[in-house]
């Protein structure tokens, strides 16, 4: 794992600097290095203007350079040396306006004076700077040249989408988003993660579900991507996650689905729980990626979060401070082990029933200890819980629970017991 | 609201004097003093002797005076200060008793020595007299005359009744109680409150339910009603509220449905959480106003208690001390406010659906700020949970209580998004 | 119950010394003094060979003496002074060995050097010796001659059934084990509360329910016993309670089923915790006694343990420590108590309806105080709440739990409405 760890944090760091928005040339950058890394990924184009549900894919946006020329000459948010300077989707602009008029375009966190924050205006045209407090603070008044070299022009939407056929047609999905631009946690953990999960759903031929792997830009994408693919979404789909902030190491985190109650929660859940007790579990009133379009009213897919720190609530969270430092190779093996169980989990839930009437009898074959003693009872107490409450009634995960123990422990135990004859899986 | 709660505590001021009892002269003038306020409201008599149930009306109990002289000459007792001084339905007496008999007779309060404590006998023949316990430990030796002008006669028992028409024959009911003599919380509150509620129904023409205010006496009065309107009301109720000591300052208090789980009880329930985090919810066990046969086995109306301090509850309950003093303005408009509350989430109750599939665009439609920041999500929060829920499958007040936000909220929500088109009501 | 509890100790003395097993002359020499003490006892015998679903009847076991010889001449573990000095299910030995040897077939408890342990090998040939730990370790070196007189031939394994008809068909089975060499807790006490709840059952003769009480070797016993009549057992049963380790004198407690939700579980959960508000529940996770056959998928027989301290929960178990000082009259008379509160309540379970609507008039009928004060209602609130609550829909025990009375209390109380012709039992 930690060598996965290093290829996954050496990936987030290449992708790290392309300048990414909702559309662009860095958002088919960072498609071309995922393509390189998963020969069968597709790159999608929409065209501006498409209607998807009730939105619009707007204009292209492409920026070359941008900077404020101080009245002394020196230059200031400059956007070649950091690409969170300027507002996303900035208008073009080449004007000498006054400190009093900049300030109305200059974006920063009093809060955390040595941060850039992020900021972006999809929606409606604007231009704007964003600076760190510590230096807004330092501005002297008189004329500042303000200069963004972007364009808005007829365009398209880039996404990436990878398939991979299982044994059945029922699904998995995996959705991360490309859309921000220098940003570690909240940004290209995502991607390297989802590789090398796809990666590792690739390498086992066993596979029982279809996979569906999505690289979008967040909101809009998803709201693109299902308004093409939402009816088959909802046949096929058994479970989804999205991976978003899955690179620091300080916490493991889930966000429910809407009612919290489908397959994909139950198994983030429960791998989340067992692979760390102080995991935290947020309530789908406090969302913010795309699982506000995937479990939308009438969307309704079985879809969770699957996190390290979650969006929001870390303190580097949306500024320049969420840099490389923040996550790490062991933050990222972290994330990619709690996401491959969940799979796990998935594909291998079930609901087995015992074949005999009354308990087994396991010493003849080997199972159970031949001496009766004080402690026997306890020393085979999980296979003989696992066997009592194989009623054919309780999925794999709910007998798991059920018993206090991590499912991955029932994997050897079906293993032995349909071998023996003494389970069938439903 | 304040001059509101004039009119109520001077209404209830005007009740507060009147003789009242399970029958008589009193209820009549007090149904006659609320048909002034409430023109429509239909004053009705059932005659003595009229089977009801497991139930026959009584005798109507009249009193026009009643006394103990004591051996030195002194007035005790004297019914013409304090109505609450005779046993309510007392049998007339005219006698000289030593002091030893007349103990038997005699009912105090040790536990509130300043208290004249409010007693019946309805349902057996006895006579007998309230005393403060102060009082009564002053009696010295010797003969007493007491006396007690009372009739009990073939007569009838009233009630009030107002019935409003609404758009549709769903009913809202409001019960109250006329049967007590001078006490304030635990009487005049109730029906000052409910007059109150009725007024506000009737300026609201574009009520959607029909309403059923009835006024009468506690316990035999509801069963009564019920003997002859439960088929109708079995049918058309779809929730009702007792108006019982709703005229304190303290507390807000509600009281269960025998299965705590009707539309009376949620909206109930909301509105007093959403008042007052500190309100205090009584289960069905803690009963004792007309919810006895409302909710009873077979009845089974949705109908909850909405209080201030609930009967039984607070120190001055069912004595004297029970005085307009315990009352206020404040106290009947706040428990106005909540009935007012509760009727407006019955009347606005619904299952709101979005229309449109994945998040709709509010931006384009001023309903979201147009630039994206750390926090903008945080402040459109409450209108995009409420989108998220409006699945057409919760009410509206499930979905108010599941984003913790109250339903009185929504309602300017529900008029921009139908008002936009992006939302319907089932 | 002191005389009653005195007996079923004295029993219970009898049953101490006898050399029990899985099979052999102990099993029936104990339940030839169970049939005198239940003349209706019928006692089976089952051929070795027979299949029983997974499992085969073993040879039957008999032992005659056991000892070793010590180099200096002296006994150690003498079978005829205590029977738990061999391992159960030992197979014949007569040799000379050395200390070295000898270890390999010593059993003791280093945390209780005191105590001989209790140990069997049913399921694979073996022979061995169990010795106080402190015995042990003054074992010296040098030859040990080592005499185990047993033989393991085809013979029979032998239970007790006594079917006691009821009034319908409808069963209430009481299972207790026969098959440890001198326990108190975990053995004896559960054939003696089993003899004296028979008796007290043969003694009604208004009892509903037919009766199952069986007496079997644990774990093979269930499952012999099951595969010949699970069928009828699972159309019949109504509820089970298993009796085991019933005679001490520290805790009451209870082993729910499997789901935790049978008549069984309602009504040993409700009595237990009304005889005993410190009683414990142990979950199905928890199990050891033959719930684990009676509970298992395909079986799913509505049973419970009902138990003072629980097995495998207090110091003495399964050693020479659980003797006759570790129960007591009082401790066999309070799980008495206990399992005939259980049995009255599965006999006594109805759904209660009462026949009038709204509340009754208990005044005219001599059970409501006819004078109404402060007081009055909490007097009788018991059975207001029992009438409020008897709605067809709730069993007794629901109602008892919902009200918060023990359920006996309420047989009263349906007496005397019924007889009032105010309620009717579904």
């Amino acid at each position: 794992m930690t060598e996965t760890g290093e290829k996954m944090y050496n990936l987030a760091a290449e992708l790290f600097p392309i300048q990414r928005s909702l559309t662009g040339e860095g958002v088919r950058e960072t498609l071309n290095i995922l393509r390189r890394e998963l020969p069968g990924l597709q790159i999608k184009s929409v065209p501006s203007g498409t209607k998807c549900f009730d939105w619009t894919v707007p204009k292209e946006w492409n920026i070359r350079d941008a900077y404020i020329k101080a009245p002394d000459g020196s230059i200031l948010c400059d956007f070649k040396k950091h690409n969170l300077h300027v507002v996303g989707y900035s208008v073009p602009v080449d004007a000498e306006i006054s400190l009093e008029e900049l300030q109305e375009h200059l974006y920063s966190m009093p809060e955390l004076p040595g941060a850039i924050p992020y900021i972006t205006s999809y929606y409606k045209e604007r231009w704007g700077f964003c600076i760190k407090d510590s230096e807004r603070k330092k501005l002297k008044p008189g004329m500042y040249h303000v200069k963004i070299d972007s364009s808005l022009t007829d365009g398209v939407l880039n996404y990436g989408e990878l398939l991979i056929k299982g044994k059945n047609d029922r699904e998995i999905l995996v959705s991360t988003y490309i859309c921000h631009p220098s940003m570690a946690n909240n940004e290209v953990s995502g991607p390297a993660v989802s590789v090398y999960t796809a990666k590792s759903v690739l390498e086992n031929a066993d596979r029982n579900y279809s996979y569906r792997f999505v690289f979008i830009p967040e909101t809009l994408g998803s709201i693109v991507y299902l308004s093409m693919h939402y009816k088959e979404m909802k046949e096929k789909t058994a479970a989804g996650f999205i991976l978003t902030c899955i690179g620091d190491d300080r916490v493991y985190s889930m966000l429910a689905s809407r009612d919290g109650d489908t397959m994909a929660d139950a198994a983030a859940r429960h791998v989340l729980k067992n692979i760390d007790r102080n995991y935290k579990e947020y309530s789908f009133l406090e969302r913010g990626s795309d699982e506000r379009q995937y479990c939308s009213p009438g969307i309704d897919l079985p879809v969770v979060n699957i996190m390290r720190s979650k969006y929001n609530e870390y303190p580097e969270y949306h500024s320049s401070l969420d840099d490389m430092s923040v996550i790490s190779p062991q933050g990222l093996s972290g994330g990619l082990n709690a996401v491959l169980k969940c799979i796990e989990a998935v594909e291998k839930d079930c609901r087995p029933r015992i074949t005999v009437l009354c308990e087994p009898q396991l010493g003849k074959r080997g199972l159970y200890p031949t001496l009766c003693s004080k402690d026997s009872g306890l020393r085979v107490r999980n296979m003989m819980n696992f066997i009592a409450y194989s009623d054919g009634k309780r999925s794999l995960i709910e007998i798991a629970e059920k018993i206090g123990t991590p499912v991955w422990e029932l994997y050897g135990y079906i293993d032995s017991l349909t071998d023996a004859g003494l389970m069938e899986l439903d």
